[in-house]
């Protein structure tokens, strides 16, 4: 915004570790479809791993029909503050699964990351695969980053 | 996500009050954009006032490009916490401006809010005509909110 007079402050493109890092250390990102060129956008929890976004839903709704019309996505990851933002936009088309074996990369993931509670719970193969829901698994194809000042 | 198991609750809808309340009390929004079905997300400050949600950039730049060849938009407000998610999508067309009347607009709906350091100075109408920017208003077409947790 205008304070300080720093709207005229031209935002810097992040560094691909940078951008790296920003998508490690969150935990929410929105993710951005369209069908028809209109737009869709949902926040979603999700995971990052090795070139890799997990998220996942239940196996039916708005955006799953979406998703199956149009797989290709941005998926959008921040930081911001009172004074600072940085914004992470990543490309690719989602694969929907809900076989164990998805499940189960998800999970790895998660447990990777090192997070409790949120999924950091080591789960069985049999839990793993009652569970009802589907994987969301994006490789990025594009990665681009910009940091700046309100 | 799958702490206390409680992924398999379903998310419930906002009542019309409930999005404008959370529309009311909330700073940034992610602003979702599809330019031939390529969605495009980027983090922006915004006010909402009287049914119009008013933005504002530099005057050029990839989104201004992407609006002016297609206005149609989905703006996301949220509001997240470890336990808890709440989501409001406003749909409607982007008009961009640049002249003094949309500029002061914008700035009423910051005053309005009483919004301190964000804009809340009651600038001048020759300083507002000189500021460099381009106002995004949007007529809230369409609204819908849900709640849940994660």
């Amino acid at each position: 915004m205008m304070r300080n007079k720093q709207y005229d402050i031209k935002p810097e493109e992040l560094s691909f570790n940078d951008c790296c890092t920003l998508l490690s250390n969150q935990y929410y990102g929105r993710l951005g479809m369209s069908l028809n060129n209109q737009p869709y956008v949902v926040p979603m929890s999700y995971v990052y791993s090795d070139g890799i976004i997990y998220l996942h839903s239940c196996r039916d709704g708005k955006k799953i029909k979406i998703i199956e019309n149009n797989p290709q996505i941005c998926f959008e990851v921040d930081f911001l503050d009172n004074n600072n933002w940085a914004s992470v936009l990543t490309y690719g088309k989602i694969k929907l699964n809900n076989n164990v074996e998805a499940k189960q990369r998800m999970f790895d993931a998660f447990n990777n990351k090192g997070i409790q509670g949120h999924g950091g719970k080591r789960y069985k193969r049999k839990e793993v695969k009652r569970m009802d829901f589907v994987i969301w698994e994006m490789e990025i194809q594009e990665i681009t980053g910009r940091k700046g000042v309100w």
